[in-house]
């Protein structure tokens, strides 16, 4: 038996945070070649739609994606509704179309299944994994690995950025650039990261939170649900995330001022069509913390400026969703808990 | 000055819920021969592609679509990102591609600005709401009405249940079917909404909750959406919604035994698959209660019996949200609220 005592809570999740600048250059310098490759011979077979599969964090890189896919290339997207192929056997004509498959683990059965009935169904398959001796990797005609290395938290930071990085590398290959301008990330992710303290500070406000709305627009909106899915797996504490628009078509009548509201303001047309959604916020009184350039952090109640200048608005979700991590982890310690295993999951989900 | 006294709280959303049955069958009557042959127009084009279009309520009558058109037609679905094309302005090439807009009102400005461009980029539109006039069926190449009347409580009800059948409608016309089988519809409904009594015991168990989550599978995914939604935007209650297989990548960690869960169970394949969830959130003590068939109400902790007999899955979806408008109607008026007005919002939302 080893006399070794348990980690301290939360270190496994703080050292996988830490590690993201490195993991983020390693991809910029090992992985970029490869997924060039792969998306100039994808770009090769003309796609004509594209369709994302994934599950929970996966899920919100994905969405990412679409976002790339659809503002950058121009090509029609939509995320996958997996039960229509693993429990309806749904076989639609997948000719000219790519699907996407984004996982960790790829480990997933239905993420495994859905993406060889899609190979069958004419699909152009590409996994993006950390994993590449996975089944999904196995199954798919196209495997980009993120080159994350093992993750061994529960809650999924480090292979969540890398997916980012890696679909935003594919995207870009697609249109047959090369993706330097990620160059400035890791560095970038670095200082942010450095900034713990600050984030302390935020985390006193939700320590005793029954709930929160966190909201964004455009690029940012996979931000939001990143960070209401990781406040809620590691916190439990009930996070909605809305787009802004759709927040006002309902889910508005919820914010008051005993519901705090986390707002990503993308620097870039995403945050300017965000702020009719803030003037409303404002009115009624919510308590609004702002992720985003300085400005808006500075009109919001309070906040984590983020350095934007001269980052292209798609590369800012890669930096955006850093401080929010740091901010489950830190609201987890806060409320007594262990935001390396949260209670009822398991790292790698077997979902049919 | 008028002398007449306020209507009492929530009449005008109790009598249009109750309105339903006849709403659907003057659906089924005076509109299913429009929406055939418009159905038949648009089949004749063979589009290869569907990209849905809606906001709030319509956005869960769209996500229906979704699941009817993948899995009874094979044709791969996407639901749009508004802000690419309104925001960003992202032109994609949209040959072969059907655009469904779905809106009560017809008067959201993203909604028709993301029509207009869709037809300009080569998309066949079709704009299902319930308004012929409206900007958006005016710049839609083909327009579906789904006559449910004017409807004035700013909880949408009756325009929900109208826009899934106006909806399975038209799968079934492209799909060269009647939609027969839909006849059934008025009268179950009808039987279902004479059981308010019923719904009353169990609004009583939701009266002090801080929050609820409200899972299914398949069919049932966008009713637990709409449930949600619905809960929120009256009771102010922050209700998440999850399909059953995300809801075991992350979220489960939040169910405990002061979260109640409602779940939808459609008898059929969206219901078996839910089981190893339903599993799970007994298994941590959830509270749970079930809308479904009787034999999974009886093995819930409580619940309201659909009767499914003889009702095709892809059809239960137009019964089971029933019981739930009833469910958000009883449990703000016993929180003390007015359902027919929640604060904040406005019957027409105007994003942009």
């Amino acid at each position: 038996m080893s006399s070794t005592s348990p980690a301290p809570r939360g270190q496994i999740m703080a050292g996988e945070m830490a590690e993201q600048p490195a993991v983020l250059r390693r991809l910029l310098d090992e992985g970029a070649p490869h997924i060039r490759a792969v998306a100039r011979e994808i770009a090769a077979r003309r796609p004509r739609f594209v369709l994302l599969t994934a599950r929970g964090t996966s899920d919100n890189a994905a969405l990412y994606a679409k976002y790339l896919l659809e503002i950058r290339l121009g090509l029609p997207c939509g995320l996958a509704s997996m039960s229509t192929t693993t429990a309806y056997g749904a076989r639609p004509d997948l000719t000219d179309v790519l699907m996407i498959t984004v996982s960790q683990s790829g480990g997933s059965p239905d993420l495994v299944a859905s993406t060889r009935a899609a190979r069958e169904a004419g699909a152009i398959t590409l996994a993006v994994t950390n994993n590449a001796s996975s089944p999904l990797a196995g199954v798919s005609e196209y495997h980009v690995d993120i080159l994350a290395g093992p993750e061994k938290a529960l809650p999924a930071t480090k292979t969540y950025t890398a997916s980012l990085l890696a679909l935003y590398l594919f995207v870009e290959g697609l249109r047959g650039g090369t993706g330097e301008d990620a160059r400035v990330l890791p560095a970038l992710a670095g200082r942010i990261l450095d900034r713990g303290e600050e984030v302390r500070a935020l985390a006193a406000r939700y320590r005793f939170a029954e709930r929160m709305v966190i909201t964004s627009r455009g690029y940012g909106y996979p931000t939001a649900k990143e960070a209401a899915l990781k406040l809620m797996e590691t916190s439990y504490i009930p996070a909605l995330s809305y787009s802004g628009a759709d927040l006002l078509h309902g889910p508005l009548a919820m914010v008051d001022n005993v519901s705090p509201v986390i707002a990503i303001v993308t620097d870039g047309r995403g945050g300017e069509a965000l702020q009719p959604v803030l003037d409303r916020l404002r009115d009624r009184g919510a308590d609004l913390v702002v992720v985003g350039p300085k400005p808006q952090v500075d009109a919001a109640s309070a906040g984590f400026a983020l350095p934007t200048s001269g980052v292209p608005e798609e590369l800012q979700p890669i930096l955006e969703i850093l401080p929010l991590q740091l901010l489950a982890y830190e609201v987890t310690l806060a409320r007594g808990q262990d935001p390396d295993a949260p209670r009822a999951l398991a790292k790698v989900t077997e979902t049919r």
